[in-house]
């Protein structure tokens, strides 16, 4: 069994935000040698997820917008209390989920012709985490 | 360690459809030889869904009306600005989630009583993909 | 290649309750002599949840308040006509997710600094069943 791990780092400039890093991954993948196996790519923060989609820029404003109408920033969260101000960035993380696997077939990210993986941050302006790790042979 | 890779093709009738993919799963994992593993049931494409729940008629008619009561067929979506009009169902496969992993234990799949896998098609009437990949020993 | 497989029982005296299980998860993997790999935790019911986020006692409320909002208990789902009462709990468990996979470096659980495991239950005071799965080498 191989096996590879490697982390990404973000700042984003604006809270939210989503980051296609199909290629960093897929650079990963190869550098590991890995034939046959899984890649987990997964957030190391609470406020943040990893989902796999489309890279149409439509598409990503209807994520956001989407997000936000269903765990909505603003509101007075019982998280709160401890003086954070990122409930909605905690509930959306579990909404869109903070982890994806990929197999890894032939070497390479065994993805559909229109599936990317994407960082979507949530409470953005300071610097955060990804963690990928491949599995395999 | 051992590794193998099944592909399942669906085209539904309607634009939206659940298909119980139990047994064919069950069924790569038999031909594996996998004794302990896990096993990765992930759809290839933005607009379907991989969940486990129940193979209850009407929790499944649920299911349905609430994925879309959450992210509603028919708005508006920035993404329709392509000429697509399926901006519903890339947000319901967000919802739903695209991918489960379910552990192989003693050569089967190690599944609760009542947990089934489902293909959820939010998006329907073409040729669409599901892989499997058995990863184990 | 290693693997390890252990199961936690929970009957919690609230319908809906939040457990933290990461040391439990954590034991299971410095049990098992794994250093490199993944570690799945999943639940076997098809009406709870395993998820990654805050041990802080006000987002487990929001988390709570916010899943109920989402997928809202008493309306007449399609499946009471079974005689069950639980429909809100089938869609709160793919809302929040049943499953993550963590992944195992040098070791130990791979988490983020606020990163926690929880199993979410929502239909409880019965007996129910989550299965940690560890993989690697």
């Amino acid at each position: 069994m191989k096996s590879a791990t490697e982390y990404l780092w973000f700042t984003t400039d604006q809270p939210r935000d989503y980051i296609n890093i199909t290629d960093r991954v897929a650079g990963v993948v190869v550098d590991s040698g890995i034939r046959e196996g899984m890649v987990l790519v997964s957030a190391m923060h609470i406020t943040a997820g990893v989902y796999v989609n489309d890279a149409e820029s439509g598409i990503i404003r209807d994520i956001d917008e989407w997000a936000d109408r269903i765990a909505p920033k603003g509101p007075d969260y019982h998280h709160h209390a401890t003086g954070e101000s990122n409930g909605d960035a905690h509930l959306k993380s579990l909404l869109i989920h903070h982890q994806v696997i990929v197999p890894i077939t032939e070497g390479s990210l065994d993805l559909g012709p229109w599936q990317q993986i994407y960082y979507a941050e949530f409470d953005g302006r300071r610097r955060k985490r990804v963690v990928i790790k491949a599995m395999g042979e």
